[in-house]
């Protein structure tokens, strides 16, 4: 049995390349971007006036001026005018071009404006004021977004900007995600009193969802040589195979058997965590199989600490490892890495861990409680600390 | 010019019922329930075993039996058997049901398994162990999740488990979001010195499907008639409509003129706050004008700071304030509230809010570098200091 660290590390160095392709970048966000974007102009692309007001020239306020003859009026979107006399002003408007000859805004706000002439109210302003200079925030050919970021709306305004219609992002991979359990019906069956219902896949489904990946189901029957062939085929047309259930040393689980005839290479089987041991990982030249033990919490946990990580690391995407405050002493015996599920909020600047009381991995309801697990490392100690800081999983 | 706090106050009591729809489960992440989730039977169904291993009759182990016949197998998935003897043992699955006359169960790894007999290599066990008993989860009835709350991947496993094929969510909002500003082009064009390419609209579009809500975008031209014109039909085909630009003190900035003479009630024109100080709100008995001022950093957070709100609010789900530490003194002289970009990360439990040197409202690149604002309270004093605790905006 190896440690989570040892498995994650095993996983992480099994990464796999999807591509990548071409998309509109309103359906972009979400995606891991494949290109750097470039500033295709100067940000701003003109001295763009950042006030509604008028526009002079410092040298006559300086001079002691302050009745300035409206000479025109330049709107946002206008090409940029020309002010003939330098004691004149320009009535200018916010995201306009500053027009020639004038250095400095005044807003309307510190302004009288009398038929054609305008009045400015204030002793003291400052030369070039109100003023968003030409390529003052990014010059032309500056990288404005560095490619395998994951995109935010923030950075859709960006490439609306620079006019990346359709922009460069990895590719999803092919997720074909499994269930077995002879125990198991669909969501629209009633079931009988020794079955339940499907829930791990559709799961698997949401968490995969969030991370804009799309995924198809299947359920297979406790049968060895149905699943070696409904895999068989699997193996050949995804990239990833998520499983839930049929790893542990039950007389049906015959998952990492009929793998291991299939030829998947084993990575795997069984990590010093709790709730999940029994996860199995293997892989073909094309193919990761994660095989997740079929309790609720187990996959879920699962998903989050293995799945995750391994789409990110491939996808060359940094990921910051969050760590909270356990709000209660929790006592743990057993030497293994414990996800324990916690109610995470933040507090005077500190972010909480407040344990949920789950009744184990088989456990679904109380996920519906926690928002995160904290991941109480493996030790020989068993107690923890109210107060102590751990990294902690958000979902 | 009002507070953000009287801003945010006078939107939170303008929210708005959109209504409830049916909608598949699958489908239901990010949405809000409308329904409390019942459990339709115990949690778990039936006493489960929780181990692959045999099943055994407590009593026989307490006199000292470890030598159990194998009277037969209970796989998951189906009907419960009753075993006769109870001085035998039965092989159980993980998930299947106990047997008849079984309390106790032994998994395989402490066991001795030879042809019908199991020999149980342990001095003490106890009673009822490795079962997940009927209704220890929740009982028949319990609600397991309540209405009102935003649907998340932990969820979808419970609504498959009670069978929830459909469920109650409510309506979303329909929302136009429209542009004004002669010196826009659109995405795909090439824009001329003295235009720049629209972008706040697909920000908008974005941020609102970060909340699961479709969205339309339209643009029209400073035109007082146009905007008339267009804006009257808008007020009726949509629950909301966002603006970006037109609300400042330019000579083109028509909006609110526009809105007043189609009969928008005034909420507010003018908030203390920076940036989006020209920030617009009004109400009709349909549907809600949401008027932005037009630079991308103050379209962004306001959407961030009123709409989301406003939004979670009308669909009754309760927002939590996070708070983060300052990492930076922040100097800062208008009595305005101020939102700072910042770069969140959390350290040692501790949410930590880093300051981005943004170039005002008006730099769209540097809201692709931070990941949040922290709000610095209008107050007299001038300078916040490094290791103070505001909330934040994250995104």
């Amino acid at each position: 049995m190896i440690t989570v660290e040892e498995a994650k590390h095993i996983i992480l160095s099994n990464t796999q390349d999807f591509g990548t392709e071409e998309i509109p970048f309103l359906k972009s966000v979400g995606r891991i971007l494949k290109e750097d974007i470039i500033a295709d102009r100067d940000f701003p692309p003109f001295n763009r006036v950042a006030m509604d007001g008028i526009a002079i020239n410092y040298r006559f306020f300086q001079y002691g001026v302050r009745d300035f003859k409206i000479e025109g009026i330049q709107p946002a979107g206008s090409p940029q005018e020309t002010m003939d006399n330098a004691a004149n002003c320009y009535e200018v408007m916010t995201g306009a071009v500053l027009p020639n000859n004038c250095d400095t805004v005044i807003r309307y706000e510190d302004v009288s404006i009398n038929t054609l002439m305008a009045t400015v109210n204030l002793d003291e302003i400052t030369e070039g004021q109100n003023i968003h200079t030409q390529g003052s925030d990014k010059t032309e050919g500056t990288v404005l977004i560095e490619k395998n970021k994951q995109i935010s709306p923030a950075d859709i305004g960006v490439l609306a900007t620079v006019g990346k219609a359709t922009l460069k992002v990895a590719k999803l991979p092919k997720v074909m995600i499994v269930s077995t359990g002879d125990e198991l019906v669909d969501v629209n069956e009633t079931p009988e009193t020794h079955q339940i219902r499907r829930s791990n896949v559709y799961t698997l489904v949401s968490l995969l969802n969030e991370l804009k990946i799309p995924s198809e189901t299947a359920h297979i029957t406790d049968d060895k040589a149905v699943l070696k062939e409904k895999i068989a085929g699997f193996l050949h047309q995804y990239d990833v195979l998520l499983f839930s259930g049929a790893v542990s040393k039950g007389k049906f689980d015959y998952l990492p058997e009929v793998l291991d005839e299939l030829g998947v290479e084993k990575l795997f089987h069984r990590v010093a965590q709790r709730p999940g041991k029994p996860f199995w990982m293997g892989t073909t030249d094309n193919c990761k199989v994660f095989a997740f033990p079929g309790n609720p919490v187990s996959t879920f946990v699962n998903c989050l600490v293995y799945f995750y990580p391994w789409y990110h690391k491939s996808v060359e995407l940094d990921e910051h490892q969050r760590t909270a405050t356990l709000m209660e002493e929790v006592n743990f015996k057993p030497e293994l890495t414990y996800f324990l599920q916690v109610k995470l909020h933040t507090e005077n600047g500190q972010l909480l861990a407040t344990p949920i009381k789950g009744n184990g991995s088989g456990d679904l309801a109380s996920l519906v409680e926690a928002n995160g697990f904290i991941a109480l490392p493996k030790t020989t100690e068993t107690t923890f600390g109210k107060g102590s800081v751990y990294p902690v999983i958000c979902y």
